[in-house]
């Protein structure tokens, strides 16, 4: 974890997960063009599959769905920002749990249909169970499937 | 890489890449129950998101769809299996590149609705273009954008 270097005047030695709220990491722009945003294929709906990976680790944490605006906004904030599905709406990850990401890398596909975050993982972790990744079940682990 | 522990007679000392033929890692069915099958939620074309990380370095190599079936298979022999919007018909992964896939563990996100498979990545890699992972350019690399 990052000492804070924001102007958010967070307390360093803060604890990572004790406080929800403030920020510890610093957000940081993706240099990127206006050719490249172009060349992004959506599907039907308008989307592109996005994964997020953690920086360091490797794991990764989850994949969620950005439309053009969400990933607009994502590489010109340096948070990850997503469009919901189910809700209709944008969320920019962590704002109300404080699980913010912070992105590091923005790689896309041979295909240019998917994209890859590289990321630095603040709070709990990605999952809204709790979990650090999304992918926390095995296939043949005995854990009960179904969603969570 | 490991060395060969298949029946398929391929030498020793091959070095890996050299030759697209002969497998040199060995398929491991990846135990799972039906229950665990039927809980997968597949979107309206009856596809699922299947992300290709490899053991070890935890480079993410590749993300493509595997409808119900493909996804069977690719539990049932260890290699994995897709299914090609484009082409509409199945694919296992370097059945003609010999850039074949060894999945060593298969897991799915707290939605259901991702599969995340973890593998042995045999030969160049996993990208049609010769490079290992599909995910080789960034955004602001100053790249030329586009399908390659």
């Amino acid at each position: 974890m990052e000492a804070p270097t924001s102007s958010t005047g967070t307390s360093p030695g803060t604890s990572p997960g004790t406080a929800p709220g403030a920020p510890t990491l610093e957000s940081t722009p993706v240099p990127h063009t206006e050719e490249e945003l172009a060349s992004i294929k959506y599907d039907a709906s308008g989307l592109v599959p996005a994964i997020v990976q953690e920086l360091g680790s490797g794991e990764v944490l989850m994949m969620a769905w950005m439309n053009e605006d969400a990933l607009r906004r994502s590489l010109e904030t340096g948070r990850t920002w997503f469009w919901s599905r189910s809700r209709q709406e944008y969320w920019c990850k962590g704002e109300t749990s404080g699980d913010r990401q912070y992105i590091r890398e923005a790689r896309y596909d041979c295909d240019v249909d998917v994209i890859l975050f590289v990321v630095e993982q603040e709070g709990r972790g990605a999952c809204h169970t709790g979990e650090r990744s999304c992918f926390f079940r095995a296939f043949g682990s005995g854990a009960e499937p179904g969603p969570r």
